[in-house]
């Protein structure tokens, strides 16, 4: 990786993390050359316009959503260990890549649902995508006899992001510790009901 | 009901609706008046601030939700009838109070959680309220027999939870139409799993 990479690979983590609290509506290139201590006209070099830094941001965060969530849980076993490494992962991401202000595609979610364009359509991809991961290894977990034939994989991502969802909730607005703990005993009760 | 709260009253209901599409932030008296064809200086007269458009926001939101939700599911008999009630009126609520960019208390999570202030204090104040009614109706269905002695009401509350938040991302942002029939399917999994 050239230098010039590795450079606007560090201005985006930051944009990431930035984005987590101010949302992708509040990151503008002004804001983040301010918490870079760069020059704005700099950044502009980056990134063109606002709508042009958010979906280098989103593009960014789901880079290294893949690096440190999906690619490491798809190198575990097939089946439950595996299904079971995507949710430990998936847990920690907005620790394991800095997001002091929670998950940033949750917060994206929420501002971009009503906004089309093109920030919105990258968005809705990259969860369809993440969507496919899960209920491809809930498919795998089928395959190697931990879960039943019954289970519908869809139905797993679908339920599985609201265990999620809800950890950001109680975690980041009603600030409860035991979110997590709550995660994983809803994790429990999700394979356990799903067992063949 | 005086005409001065009735008009209060209908000029709160589009805050509502206006903030489930352009979030608590986006809600300025300008746009809310305009929204409403009156003028600006007619609507400070009802809210000083923007920050007190945002609480009276907020708190007609609670309002209307007790109207709609909370009040008709507890006269409902007691045990599992009160808690599907609940349920299948809360997954109906941002139609039932017309919130056309969806549940004003998710947009305004992600908003505030972040914030601290006044307008964040009453948001958690009222999801903690009704994390509360939620446990409450599962420690009743408890008591009629209708679910295991061993639930813990406080995790069903948070998985309940879970499967609305997932509602509201998979027919908000992602546009899928059996978002309403999975959360039904997920509901009955968790009614499942907890049955003596």
């Amino acid at each position: 990786m050239g230098k010039g990479a590795e450079t606007r690979g560090a201005i985006l983590d930051r944009a990431v993390a930035l984005a987590s609290l101010v949302g992708l509506e509040g990151l503008t290139i002004g804001r983040l050359a301010e918490s870079l201590d760069l020059s704005k006209s700099g950044l502009f070099a980056h990134f063109d316009s606002k709508e042009g830094l958010q979906i280098s941001t989103l593009e960014r965060a789901a880079e290294r959503f893949v690096d440190v969530v999906v690619r490491p849980a798809l190198a575990e076993p097939p089946g439950e260990p595996r299904l079971r490494a995507l949710f430990e992962r998936w847990l920690r991401w907005p620790q394991a890549v800095p997001q002091p202000g929670g998950c940033i595609f949750v917060q994206a979610a929420v501002e971009l649902d009503d906004r089309p364009g093109p920030a919105r359509d990258l968005l809705v991809e990259l969860q369809k995508d993440f969507h496919r991961t899960i209920a491809r290894a809930v498919k795998v977990a089928v395959a190697e006899g931990h879960l039943s034939k019954d289970v519908d994989p869809e139905q797993f991502a679908f339920e599985l992001y609201g265990l999620m969802l809800t950890t950001n909730h109680s975690s980041r607005l009603l600030k409860d510790p035991r979110a997590p703990q709550r995660a994983r005993r809803g994790f429990e009760r999700l394979l356990q009901a799903h067992r063949p």
